[in-house]
């Protein structure tokens, strides 16, 4: 019981920092009126937004939470419910203190950088501490209940279903109003971005907050979750009890090294900001892996280096994939620079050159994870641990300094917004340049996150599929069985599927507030002049109202086609269904996200100066490729890890249901 | 001995035939000294280009051959010289006589359609029977004297090598030209597609030439050769003799029937050309059916059922598949006219929608290939012969029909050269009229044979993936192994790898190509006015070195990858590879085919006059998006097939080797 005490204590001195820090940084002043004007618009909108989203969500949450009833029991319905909950939560908690501080760091950047980080870093904080120890009560709370890592499952696809629909919802609200905005606003009638005639503008930073903090943090809170409900499920089916908390314990250390790294974010006048992120996060890590060999000492597990060494494996391998995440799109390298030469010839081989080295970017990707897992199972073996339980402790692992990360993560969007508040009051040339300085880290930490999340979300959905086999009980998946070939089939087919129905989304839904913002220039007199306030609230309408429609399609694909291919072709070939889909999944993920990555900064090379600046045919080819990564990178890339998530904890929550009655039994 | 013998005639008769038709083309004349002009050109630079690629794939056929010989032995070296020759043969055949044909074709143009579409049709047919004559006599002559399908495996391995190198190196080829004459000659100078003006014309449609004939040819030489072998393997691993040489006796069956089959091709002058090839395909399906009925109780196979039903099935899913391929890409529908449509907002939107829809399109096929490969299996059992026996019948009944198909696809070419060669020799209106007629049913039938490829490679892969399980002895590929998992990864990586590396290629070539144009048209005096002829040679030879130069590193990784993974991580992950790689494959190949498609035609359907027609805004997105698309549908897509047919036969060569040798064993 001391365990789970820890546990509770741990999240509980997460939620009440985050408190300490909410009220901290809403005590933070800001007397411009501009600041304030832009700021309200921003969290109206965002509260409109997220109030239709959860009322969406509530009542397929109870549809959901019904069928888990019919069909299982109540506790993992009520489970469920607690799952959705949690994650809506921390999600609402980060919004809410995000739109309210960007007004904030733009008025503290006039007194210099010193000043204006803390409010930024800490306001991110809010989300990065409720996130984790929101989870980590919510788990503990659940298992001390029930003592079923079963129950504990529902919380997982509670969470797990919010975040899909949260991100893809995000994603396509974000980049319907972004590309609306830049399509009109930029390319016919030559506005400035965040010019405030443009009647998306405000739609387009609302998009932001919800794409950036909500869905990134639902996404992440439903990652470390997953993983320490994987790793639950296989120490209970195959070890006790002690092997089924151990993670919560890993889950409060993580928390008290997020608390401790945290400390070491700081930075003086002259300093980099991004520096300042990077210590904290590097500090995080040493404290928690000397955390980690201290706990498994102390509690006395039975062969405790065959969990420390996979465990310190997979967040070694979390800071790799995340740091070297951004090699092929950062502005230094060759496949950005080689991309902006090639718009030279216009905008056809500038497609072809990011969409390749997007391909090509897989595969450094694709080999550390592969390394990771391998590693883990090995040395998990090699000290008399089972090879499935390796690789799932390689996910905690990774994911266990997720209370750092989120909060450098959030930061991000924040002090982009803080930019905008600062253009639109019209500050001092001072001024915004330290909201650039402040952004440019935002951006890095963003970048690191991106690589983190997909490496998290693979090793997690790894410990899942071997979770999913357990709860099942099969021994093996074979290959040389035609279901589980069809399976793999089918399962692979999903995440390009997924992709290509949210795209086309945006694609719809732009091309409506492309008309709206069209009719608003051209219609309403004094507009584009600058003399009648656009109504923004239209725009915001819009946004919302596409996104919240078109999630219906991709979000009955992502629940029903796993249980449906359980329930025709069985159990083993819904294992090769998962085995498919996580493969795809994280393909596209990485493809897409780097790939948009990549358009994006080719367009700010040039508008740096580069090929003949902005205005020249090169640039013009560079804005095409920016438009077009621009759902790759936020909409359907991030929605994938989350897809693949989902449909894993599908399968194990109604696995055992599947292999009694399905049709065909491959 | 029967069988064998029937399978020599067959294919005797079907070379014999080829002969004859060949020399009925060549005595056709052509009056018209522009014509033999345009056309000897072409075949020069055509001429050109095999002549290197031999050259060069001669010293790697020399080297894989010695490799083979010192790991393996003598009987499959030469099997592997003996496959290299012969679809290098078949090839160069339906090159020769294609580059020949188009003036003669051009030329009777002029008397009508109903004395133009014959020799079209015959010069095509060339091709279809030397691919299926020299494939079955060099299968069945090393079957008669060695006896033993794993020398056979040998030539089916050199047939993949040569077509592999054949079309990703024409498709370097044909795109690099294509994108360099479009992006210069159209976009900046105004030219008209085929303008003599331009010096890379030529190039172009030598490209056309090398891409869709030699390159398609070698193509499905390979997966008819590959679909035998793995019967021939697993009938010598689960049954005996009869059931090795029972594909042989079909392969003989499909050739008479495709000789039947070609006596309904015959047009009168106002019919459609396109429904003489249709009813061509039908006949030749109908004749099959009955003869595999026929022979399956003729020879007094135990189980003729659980035989003849799964060759049908998969003939009949290669005919659905290759006929509903082109709805995606089809002028008249959905998704074509969406992305036309979508080009009025600008170029982002457009390449989105005909990238989503690629996507989807991919969802039918992957049914029908699942659907193909259930029914297969589960008949196959139902009659009591083993499902993968059955599952690799469904692609030797899929590819018998070959004979036609090649005769039909390679049609489409040497029309489409022969309007180029009107156009040079500017010919009457009429003329040209006639050509377009011819042209437009070359297209349809294109777009059968990509799909059918596609299909006819899956069914090919998912056999060998059987017989490579069989040939190293493994009874279960596990999903929960670690190492098999780390080799989905890996394999799922190559296809987009392989992919964007071909792009990245054209990308390069493209850009030398136009800056050979460019100077050209600015520096040589004369060119631009039409006074001094272009010097087409440069173009024809920066093409020719970038396609070589560029398939090295591509060309290296098909081969070495799998021999790699599996002498480091055993043939349990090496079964993961290929399982990985077949399923990626397929969707690149698909998506890619169908995306590329989609372009091109949304570009038509404005051209025809749609959102503004030729010259508008609209227009001109759309030309950037057939652009795009190019080296999607002809060089990267195309070439997947290959590369996983590649793969799997190597990894069954070299699987017995690896299976002794490798590092971990998994």
């Amino acid at each position: 019981m001391f365990w789970e005490v820890s546990a509770l204590g741990a999240g509980g001195v997460s939620i009440a920092v985050a408190l300490y820090l909410y009220r901290w940084v809403m005590s933070q002043t800001n007397e411009s009126k501009e600041m304030a004007e832009f700021s309200s618009a921003i969290q109206s909108g965002a509260a409109a937004y997220l109030r239709r989203l959860f009322q969406a969500l509530g009542i397929l949450a109870l549809v959901v939470a019904a069928a888990i009833l019919i069909t299982l029991d109540w506790r993992t319905a009520l489970s469920y419910l607690a799952g959705s909950t949690c994650s809506g939560a921390a999600a609402y908690a980060g919004m809410y203190v995000a739109t309210r501080a960007n007004a904030k760091v733009a008025w503290a950047a006039r007194s210099g950088l010193k000043k204006a980080f803390p409010v930024g870093f800490y306001a991110g904080a809010v989300m990065g501490l409720s996130v984790v120890g929101l989870a980590l009560v919510g788990m503990t709370v659940l298992y001390v209940v029930f003592r079923d890592p079963e129950v504990v499952l529902g919380f997982s696809f509670g969470a797990s279903s919010l975040a899909l629909l949260a991100k893809a919802g995000g994603g396509i609200y974000t980049k319907t109003a972004d590309i609306g905005a830049d399509l009109v606003g930029k390319v016919e009638f030559n506005l400035a971005e965040d010019d405030p005639r443009n009647p998306a503008v405000i739609a387009d930073n609302v998009g932001d907050n919800v794409g950036d903090i909500a869905g990134m943090g639902a996404d992440i809170f439903d990652s470390y979750v997953a993983s320490v409900v994987a790793v639950m499920l296989l120490g209970a089916a195959l070890y006790g009890e002690k092997y089924v908390v151990f993670p919560l314990l890993l889950g409060a250390a993580g928390i008290l090294s997020s608390l401790i790294g945290m400390l070491f974010v700081r930075t003086g006048e002259g300093n980099d900001p991004g520096r300042a992120l990077n210590t904290g996060t590097m500090a995080t890590t040493i404290v928690f892996a000397a955390m980690t060999v201290g706990a498994a000492h102390a509690v006395g597990m039975d062969r405790p280096w065959g969990l420390i060494v996979p465990t310190i494996a997979g967040l070694l391998a979390g800071i790799v994939i995340g740091f070297t995440s951004d090699y092929f799109t950062d502005i230094d390298n060759k496949s950005v620079q080689d991309t902006a030469n090639s718009a030279r010839t216009g905008t056809a081989i500038l497609i072809l050159q990011g969409f390749s080295y997007g391909l090509v970017s897989i595969v450094p990707s694709i080999l550390g994870i592969s390394a990771a897992m391998v590693v883990a199972w090995v040395t998990a073996q090699h000290f008399g641990i089972a090879g499935t339980y390796g690789v799932s402790m390689a996910a905690v692992g990774m994911l266990s300094i997720t209370g750092m990360i989120i909060s450098a993560d959030a930061y991000g969007p924040i002090v982009d917004n803080a930019k905008g508040c600062a253009e639109a009051a019209s500050e001092s040339e001072e001024t915004i340049r330290v909201c650039d300085r402040l952004d440019a880290a935002g951006n890095t930490a963003k970048a690191i996150t991106k690589g983190f999340a997909i490496g998290a979300a693979a090793l997690t959905v790894l410990a899942l599929f071997a979770a999913y086999a357990e709860t099942v009980g099969i021994d093996v998946i074979d290959l040389r069985n035609p279901g589980v070939v069809v399976g793999v089939f089918l399962g692979a087919m999903m995440p390009p599927f997924f992709s290509a129905l949210t795209i086309l989304s945006v694609g719809r839904n732009a091309f409506k507030m492309v008309e709206e913002i069209r009719r608003q220039f051209n219609e309403v007199p004094g507009v584009i002049e600058g003399k009648v306030k656009p109504d923004s609230d239209r725009c915001v309408d819009i946004a919302t109202r596409g996104a919240l429609r078109e999630l219906v399609l991709p979000g009955m694909l992502a629940f029903l086609t796993p249980v449906g291919v359980g329930l025709v072709l069985g159990k083993n070939a819904l294992g090769g269904f998962l085995a498919g889909s996580i493969v795809t999944g994280i393909i596209f993920a990485l493809f897409m996200a780097n790939s948009g990555g990549l358009w994006d900064n080719a367009k700010k090379f040039i508008e740096d100066g580069a090929h003949g600046g902005p205005g020249s045919e090169a640039h013009k080819a560079a804005v095409v490729g920016d438009t077009v990564g621009d759902p790759f990178k936020d909409t359907a890339g991030p929605s994938l890890n989350t897809l693949i998530t989902v449909m894993c904890l599908a399968a194990s929550l109604f696995g055992p249901l599947i292999a009694k009655v399905s049709l065909f039994g491959f």
